[in-house]
Formats: structure tokens, sequence, C-alpha cells
């Protein structure tokens, strides 16, 4: 893989500026490297990595990746105010803290909606590893990988092993689960039948909508949606089906069809052999998820022999508990990213 | 609700013969009975209540009634040599022993796809009792109900409790549970999305593999589809496909799209008050059912207070345990079927 240019001016601050301190240093920059990437099973593809980077110049860098929905805008700060996909987990006083820590992220590849090819973990880790090199971003301190992130992070463990010191990988495992897999079929089917006629936007939400069921629990649907069905002109409508609706139809907003096909098959296509992880590992599984088993959290920790740990949430939010725990995730990570002395590195 | 006429001569052979033993008893008969049927929500109703019942003519009733999927033919017998829904349950030599008990059955009204109403277990309860008048059986030795037949075997006792010794619900409760009503919703709109353009067959049988993971479990799929994808066509196919597609073109081949609709609405709207339940009753709940959880289980034998005893099986077959685990469903009906001297009534 070969570097192509860097980042266009507008966008792209330079990290390098750190001697002038009479004009405000940047917390946070956005940009764009522009790489050819030899990708597993597409062949060398031209693409536009598109990162977002907060904290201080000379902080130590935390990789942070998350679900196949998130992208480079992990959480608000100074300069790109809006929420982030993980704002309450990488804001000031929490671990990771932009005052503490560089916090790096970027869009997956594929997520822009153009790239419709089979798109591999390794396609993802590899782009990552391109990108710290454009930024001269010799190791992390940290991968912490959520969902499809966790995934990506074992992956660029096992082959970048020797760019990260730590990682973290929460909801995610080595493998797709079988029947995780199978769900996720079904829903690229339920986007094919709205494609036959053109009604794209309504597969795709309904797609998203059986997502949605794999991403939590029934404790919590039994809780918010416990109310009778009604009957509407003559068809029976459940108490969850509003909410469901909103869902999809925020989720077609902003998600490209092709975007949402090639990243799910990745998660299924998704496969590391333990034996190549040699970086220190937590994992982090939630008891409740319907789509990470905690049988296979804990097969990855017997199988990492010793270079791995876990932790084990309890949540009602099953698999979303990554975004919605914050204060027990948190802590994990506080824990985790300490360093013996009980201070950061 | 009134009785219109009786079974029609060529299916229906009446029960009534018992003197003449030159002529060799049947042992099985089918027939139809219509009836003018008041329905919860649509009016009343003309509809044909098509039964099936095995055993000898003196022997105690046991009214059998299984999924939305099932129907009257609950095993192969003399008479009518196929298969049945529940072939190894109501076999010889099992506690529904064909020599021991009559075992009546019957097509779950709007089975047969012509009923485009909504249909509530209430409905289907009261056409169990009509049906129950017109081959003349005052009170059932037993109802035995599986998934959606112990939803309606509920709402029996509920309704004509005078009507039936014992119920044994396995995989069904007094209410659906709001996530898998969710779940069930997601399928109808997935036959929805398929009606669009008349590729009816295509969302009915997604609709069905979407089913298909409620009913089973992580655990049989990990064991029985652990080979990775492949990638065919440019696209990602997952092992459990072709799987998922058998199990869909079957469903279609056999079931009117309307019939499913109206059927999965019906569980949607099912509700009882178990306070309006003075039947004895059996509880059998799965410990991996992802449909109907076993909380809801511990909580309707809760409100029976006294009048209701829960059996829980472990299995790795989930919603269709009760198909799958008969050795274990078998013993349990033996212990409840038996009376206090260790024989059946």
């Amino acid at each position: 893989m070969s570097l192509v240019n860097n980042a266009s001016p507008p966008e792209h601050v330079p990290v390098s500026v750190k001697a002038d301190f009479s004009i405000p240093r940047p917390q946070a920059r956005r940009g764009e490297v522009r790489v050819a990437l030899p990708m597993r099973y597409a062949g060398v593809h031209d693409l536009s990595l598109r990162y977002e980077m907060q904290g201080p110049a000379d902080a130590p860098v935390v990789f942070v990746a998350g679900g196949i929905s998130a992208h480079r805008h992990v959480s608000a700060g100074t300069e790109f105010t809006e929420r982030g996909w993980a704002n309450d987990l990488a804001v000031s006083g929490r671990t990771l803290d932009p005052e503490r820590f560089r916090i790096l992220a970027f869009d997956y590849i594929g997520a822009e909606g153009l790239l419709d090819v089979p798109i591999d973990t390794v396609d993802q880790a590899d782009a990552v590893a391109v990108l710290l090199d454009a930024l001269d971003i010799p190791r992390l301190r940290a991968f912490v990988g959520y969902s499809y992130g966790a995934m990506v992070g074992l992956q660029f463990a096992a082959r970048h092993g020797m760019r990260v010191s730590r990682l973290i990988a929460a909801s995610g495992v080595h493998r797709p689960h079988p029947y995780a897999s199978a769900w996720r079929a079904l829903q690229r089917r339920a986007v094919a039948l709205g494609q036959l006629q053109c009604a794209d936007a309504q597969g795709l939400g309904l797609a998203r909508q059986f997502a949605m069921l794999s991403y939590r629990t029934p404790e919590e649907f039994g809780e918010r949606f416990d109310s009778p069905p009604e009957i509407i002109n003559g068809r029976v409508r459940c108490a969850a089906e509003d909410y469901l609706d909103v869902a999809g139809s925020q989720y077609v907003a902003r998600t490209p069809v092709t975007a949402f096909l090639r990243l799910s098959e990745s998660i299924d296509l998704h496969r590391v052999n333990p034996d190549d992880l040699r970086v220190p590992t937590t994992v982090i599984a939630v008891e409740s998820d319907r789509l990470v088993p905690l049988s296979d959290s804990v097969l990855l920790v017997e199988k990492l022999a010793g270079r791995g740990g876990l932790r084990v949430v309890r949540s009602a939010y099953g698999h979303d508990a990554f975004l919605k725990e914050t204060d027990r995730i948190d802590s994990i990570l506080n824990s985790v990213l300490r360093d013996n002395d009980g201070v950061f590195a």
C-alpha cells in the first residue's frame, strides 16, 4: 500500500505546528488522506481516509473505532461541537479525556457508499496503519474498539502488533457468531427485496429495524413497549413499531445502501487467528449481548492464553451497552489504561 | 355462536358407530363442521372447522394444538399415514397414545388463508368449544397446547373452564412478549415489502427465515453453521443461508400469505387474565426460548397462585424444543396426565 498524497489544506491542520504558542493550538482537526489500498478480495483501490483527531499534539494517541455506523467524530469538542457517536465516553473527566490523550478516529472505508466490493476487516486494519503513517504516529497507546471496531482492532493488533501497546475489544471478537451472521444475511435480503422494485429505502429501513432487535434485549423491550397492540385500518400494530419506524428512517437518512451492505458483509468475513495476537488485550463482553455471545468472548480470552483478560458487563442494553453503560465502560477503560503506578502513560 | 350444519358425509365418519364389531372400528376420522362464529374484532363469520380425531371411541379426549403452522393431523395412524406435526409425541408407547386417548386437533381458523380479518385467540378458543359441541364431547381430559396452541389453550381454559380437566401450556403464556411482538411485526413488514410488487412469495419466505431465528438458538446455529462464508458473484453468502432458503421455500409452498399475516397478528393480540384460569395448569418453559422468556412463564405460574406448576426444559432448540425434545416432553406429559394412583384417567 502506498500513500498517494496527504490531506487537502482547507481541512487538514498539520500536527507539526507546535513551537508557535502565540497561535491557539488546535485541539481538534479533521483531514483526508488519499491512499491506494490493496484489498483482500478486491485488488488495489484508491480511497480517501477521512479522520478526526482531538487532543494535545504531544499526547499519546488512542484510536477509537465503533460499530459499522460509527464515524470519525467521536465526541464534541471546541472545534467540532456536534455530539459524537461516543460522546459520553471521550470527554473531559473521562478516561478517554481529550486533554490527556489524542483521540483519533476515521470513517470506515466503504462508509461513503462508493466502494461496492467485498470489504474485509483486514482492509480496515491496513487502512488504519496507512493513516498512522500519514499522520506520523509510530505507535498507538491503545486501540479501543467496540462492535465492528473491536473486530478491526483485533485485526490491527494481529497484523500491525508493533504499532499498538494495548487493545480493548468490546462486544466484538475474533469471528462473527454463525447465528449473528444468519441474522445479518437476512437483513441484507431485506435490502435486496426492497431493491427489486426501487423501494431501497424501505428495504434498508426494515434491515435496520431487524438489526435493532439484535442490538437490544427483550428486557428493555419488555419495559418500554408493554402496552397491548392497536388495530389500525384492520391491521395489528404493536407497541414497539413507532420506535422501530424512527430507528429505521433515521438510519436510512444517513446511510447509503451500499455502505450498509458492504460493511454488514465485512462483519461476516471477519476472522482473526488469536495465535497472531501478541498485544495485551482486554475483552469486554456484555452478558445479554445477542450478537456476540459471552461464550465467544470467553473462548477468545482462553485462546489468548495469558495475553488477554475478560471483563463482563451486565446490562439491559445488550450489544449497545458500550454506548449506554458509559460509567461502567469508563471504569474498565480507566483500570486498563492506567499504568502500574496508577497514572496514565 | 351457532352450529350451522355438520360435517359433509364423504370425509366425516360418525363416532357413534360402536355396536357393530363386524366392521373394523375406525381409529381415526376427519370431518368438517360449519359454524357461524361471532369473532372478537370482526363480527360473525361463517367458517369451516376441519378436525381430525384419532383413538378409541370410548377413550377420554385430549385436544392437541400447535404453532400457527400446525394443523389437524397430529400424528400418523392406520387411516392417515403421513407424518403429523407432532408425530413423535402422539404415537403408541407415548403418553399421548392414540390407543389410550382420543387425540383431537383442528386447523386453526384463518389457516386456509381466506379469513382476512383480525383473529384473536378468543376466536380460536370459542371455535374449539363449538367443535366439541358438534362432536358431543362435554369435557376434555386435557388440552395440550404448544406455542400458539398454548395461548389458545389458556384462552379456552379461561372462557370454557368447565370443559377441560387439565391444561398443559408449553412455550406459550398469557401474553406475547413485547420483544417477540416486535420481531413478528417486522416479519409482517417483510411480507408487506414483498407485496409491493407481487413478490409475495419472496416476502413470506424472508418473514419465515426471520421467524426461524426466533424459533431456534445461537447454540444450535453455532454447531451447525460454523464454516466461513463464501463470496459468490461478489456477494457474501453465510453458512446458514442454504438452510434458511429451504426453510423459507418449504413454508411458502404450504402457507397462504393471508394465513401467515392473520395468525401472526393473532399471537400479538393474545391476552388472558390469569385470574380467570381455574383449570389446573402445567406451564412448560424452555430456558433458551427466544420468543417466550422463562421470566414470563414464571410470572404466569406466580399469578396462577397454586393452580399452576412450572416445568423447565433445557434444550439447544429454544422455542422449537417441544417438537425436538420429545422424550423430555413426553415424560412431563406422563407425570401430569397420570392420576394419583399412577394410572391414566
